[in-house]
């Protein structure tokens, strides 16, 4: 066997003390020892950022994103072979028009961006260049939502009548913007995070299992954002229902007001003929109920024979070696590298159907409907279409 | 100490081989040995309702309420204590008034009535005779519920944000009521069942958590029932959001095709300094939650002394000897026996405040106000106030 | 169908104010409507037990048993069609036998005598008088520790290699016998407890479940029986070792001073094609491994059509509505109440074949098996066969 | 803040196709950005050796661990660190032996030898040179499993009375060895393993506990190895009960045979004052039991104060965001890079007390007595006290 060259990845953003995802994502990068850290611009003072790619063993520090994008572009080889974008909401568009018209596949944190318009435009320069594209909605890349879409798609459990998501988290429920967590000054923030705040942050994450697991979007939502701490400008709960293409109904219940809740997404997809359960309190266990008969409880591992060859390049350790959140998003990063591989003549697995631009953009249309419906009172109002 | 003598059950209903809730009722009449099956009523059919009283040792049979009622009302010692009312819901309304204006407490199964204006009834003659008057939302007197509800009462999670109720069912998901099941059939019927089946059955039960624990009452709700099994006349899924009395919100979210799910209905109390959690698939847990601190795991045991002195009399067993459901309706039992015996003079702990016919109205209101708001596509309507 | 006439039942103890299993037995044997309370010699003095017996709505009230056994066997008709013992340990031989003496079948509390040979005895005179006897080993009397003895008699899991079984306790951790609870007083006492606290009291039924569900007995043991609380004459912790008649081995880990635990008993069954477990914890549940396969979770319902006919009779509610102590208890009166209706020439269903004398003799066995072991330092001990 | 260097690791052993261990260490040793893959030395056969450091993107392929000892320590500047070494248990110690000699520090896989005189020769040599040595007892370097330590070290649960601890798999219940299972291949192999294969492998990690969490350990064992599986020289299934350092008990019950155990292992710690109890299959939960009081569920997230300041460099992510098995081996390689970093003058928080050399010797002074008691029938034994 050759020797696989490691990808070489930009990253924009995340590099000050308190960014929630650059770490993350370095870690997800680095663990498969498939692609390392080669460009960044990483904070937003041309000082800090070049300080703080060299701290965190970056090999080429940059001051901001447009130089990175212009010098890696002109280099003969050795250019960068992706861009990771962990920036606040507001940057991402712009960010991520630049990565792909310098030629660049892009990974992208979520909600892609601040309006579906913006989401739309990147999807058609996507369609237009062919390149990779991947939204990190993380909790699609765990293994047991992955095999919850597998079985559906198997027709286990008929067709879905109803998909029910719920997100609640606790960490909003008192005024954490006034005690100095720059996660939530910005995430309050109508400039930086966009038209919802619990709805763009969590909700989103609940609507793509509609999407991803069950192959589902929504028609027309009723919604209500809500929010509950006082002198908060963007919602902090948020409730939905909604119709599916399929006729089915859908509720998705986001809440980061609820105290003790940690991080607790999961979905309940019920179908005529069985209904398959994942909670990420659980996420090792995917649960199958069919009538009259046990619980069928899936547990992961890579040594069961019931995930399908289009996971199984994506199962890392024997079952009772727990995985997480890190291994999730290197699961993302992983599908843009097997795509780039694959682009490039290599040889690889299949990469997984995780989402992409389209899905970033369904978000957001979600997130639009939703919040026009939620000042209309709940009336039933129509999603874009964005597929 | 004098001997307490049992207190004498007339029941109305549930003779039948295939009706569920007589059963279960007689086992709580019985368990606590402070009770004897009187009188019976217990069939349609006039012969059936004397042989069906005699196989079940029942001291007295009658062919129908209207001369069990009068007979026993005409004792001059012996009679009756109160009735127990198991029949299905078109009935609940006649026999409880009759039970009344005969002089008799009532234990009537929910929902109660047809339509609210037969529960404002029932509540009327109830405030004019002062005569107990119990129904069965048997949930509530599970000890963990009531537990919980001393603790908000206590003030351990602020001021209520938001109640979330659950009560997720499988038995409906195919057509179960062409399948012999008479338990089904008259369920999907209007004429017995009344305006909302998936709705007054358990959706009810789900409102009642936010009136028992929260002691908070929908001002308006947007509500969707919908039918998934095709020929239904009735909602087999029920959705509701409301406003409540204090501000807050709150989600009903009941269904009767979750293939799989048993009878797993809970809520989840979101207060400003906490949340409260509760299920039925681990009904002898409750937890609390507070911001920073472990989770705080109550576990159902005479022995433990964070039980107040209200719930105390209602605790059977050391910790770890489950109990259930029979328990829980015995508790409804002890309950209108307590108040009966206060009436009677006797010395009692205090009757808990289980839920009256106030709270039956109130759920019959509750229905009326989400099936309009259904048929409206979820416009906001005001629930009727009862109390 | 005819009317069944009401079994009448004799009990002995279970009167005093802090009787533990005096409750349970009397709710147990009223909850089917199947039987009455017919017969009490309920407490030690003849004042107190004529009044207890008055005050608990006993047909009949005597003061002590000898004179219960006497004037009820005397009767011409209406005596009671069997004895229920609910006294300490040191007094079930001497009551079991006179009331078999006497004619009577009997249902009698666990630990079954005070030494194996008076075990011994009450086998030989219930295999002479072809009595029924049933020991209260309640837990094998709870529906899915049935299903897990039917599902390994069916072959699920293979030849058992290994038994492992638990029961921790805490209530015992501190002196509670000096804190005025008297089921903790004479259970550390050797003159009413016997030769074992914590291996007579709950290792017993631990070792049930090797016997009853593997269908399995103990050949040897190396047991240790340990004091941790200063001043205790009897052990507060019991683990055996053992080889099974199989050629496997078995573990029994009880222990009643495990801060925090409830009455957590449980037991994995090993086998070569699979492994069936179940705790008390969650006691509706019988979790089924088989290699490479998704877990299978069988749980209680009336309506599975997994439960074979042996066992529905024992089923009482449909899934998700709790059952527990009270209705295992129950379980176990149904099971003589069947065994004698037969031998009454009554048309039953069959009486499931729970623990009798000969279960309890063996629970004696391995006490005195496990506490000689102990003193010789955990050397290898033979088991006394008692089938 | 100065830009901190990545450390340099050699790796030895971890190359081939099936070796289970290689992968997760190299994740660990990338996930955190502060050490890189330096040296390898990673198969038995030279040319092996070679092409799999380079296909494993490390810097310096050597081909065998004696010539990339003696290359690394010749260097002026620039050489390894220290060593990782994950070879099958057999050349731990030579490996072990030489890298100490050549002056690295060391983390190597356990069982740390093949005998307990093997480990108390290294532990000599790390005691003559100081170098730092850490045990893979990776369970230790769980958060939880560390804050267990802490809680019990701050007296949460008093004296300890009682370790019980367990380890069931069940990847060896059928004749693995023959599958063409080379994990399996060496395990059951005592010429590659030693005198214990279930004992070895993972009973050591359940000691570990009773070590680590508890401080404590076995002065007497009497053990029993068993083997299940026909044709296998090693134990499949072990079992311990110790007599403690602080007059209390331990149970130690290990497994390869529990079919659909995956990788259970844990502990109950059962103090005077309290119990605390963790297991594998809910890793990110710590169960804190006191008398009469809520449980106390600890859970892992970064944010919670309950953890003190000794563990909090360990901690990655918020809570919800599930940890595993890579970033407990990160913490363990964390571990040793900071005592290297402090040896070389850096500024850091402190080193946790994970396992070092002692600990691995302990394992096996464990593992002798066991044995040996097992062939004497189960005789105690004296455990070498190694400390």
């Amino acid at each position: 066997m050759a020797v696989q060259r490691k990808l070489r990845v930009g990253m924009v953003g995340g590099g000050g003390p308190s960014n929630f995802f650059g770490g993350p994502h370095r870690t997800a990068i680095l663990m498969d020892n498939t692609a390392e850290l080669t460009a960044g611009a990483l904070r937003s003072s041309r000082e800090g950022s070049l300080q703080s790619a060299r701290e965190l063993h970056f090999t080429r520090a940059y001051p901001d994103y447009e130089s990175m994008l212009r010098e890696e572009a002109a280099m003969a080889d050795g250019r960068i072979d992706y861009v990771t974008i962990v920036t606040p909401n507001d940057s991402h568009y712009a960010i991520s028009k630049a990565s792909l018209e310098a030629g660049f596949p892009v990974l992208c944190e979520k909600p892609l961006t601040m309006t579906l318009s913006e989401s739309q435009d990147l999807a058609r320069i996507v369609r237009g260049t062919g390149l990779p594209f991947i939204v990190a909605y993380t909790y699609t890349a765990l293994p047991m939502v992955m095999l919850a879409r597998e079985l559906v798609r198997a027709g286990e459990i008929g067709t879905i009548r109803k998909m029910e998501t719920w997100y609640p988290q606790g960490w909003l429920s008192g005024r954490t913007e006034d005690m100095g967590v720059q996660q939530a000054e910005w995430r309050v923030d109508p400039n930086r995070s966009g038209a919802s705040g619990c709805g763009g942050d969590i909700g989103t994450h609940a609507y793509e299992f509609i999407r991803f697991v069950a192959g589902l979007s929504a028609l027309q939502v009723s919604g209500r954002a809500h929010t509950f701490v006082a002198g908060r400008a963007l919602d902090d709960d948020f409730t939905v229902l909604a119709r599916l293409s399929n006729g089915g109904i859908a509720t998705i219940a986001a809440s980061q007001v609820t105290v003790g809740a940690q991080n607790d997404n999961g979905f309940r997809a019920i179908g005529e003929a069985g209904t398959l359960e994942w909670s990420m309190l659980d996420h090792q266990s995917l649960k199958l109920f069919k009538p009259g008969q046990p619980v069928a409880v899936y547990r992961l591992g890579a040594e069961y024979g019931y995930f399908p060859d289009s996971i199984r390049p994506y199962l890392r350790t024997p079952s009772g070696h727990p995985e997480g959140f890190h291994e999730a998003l290197a699961n993302l990063h992983k599908t843009i590298q097997l795509q780039i591989r694959r682009r490039n003549g290599e040889q690889t697995p299949d990469p997984y159907p995780h989402p992409g631009v389209a899905d970033g953009a369904a978000g957001m249309a979600l997130i639009e409907a939703a919040i026009a419906s939620s000042r209309a009172g709940g009336a039933w109002t129509d999603v874009v279409q964005v597929d």
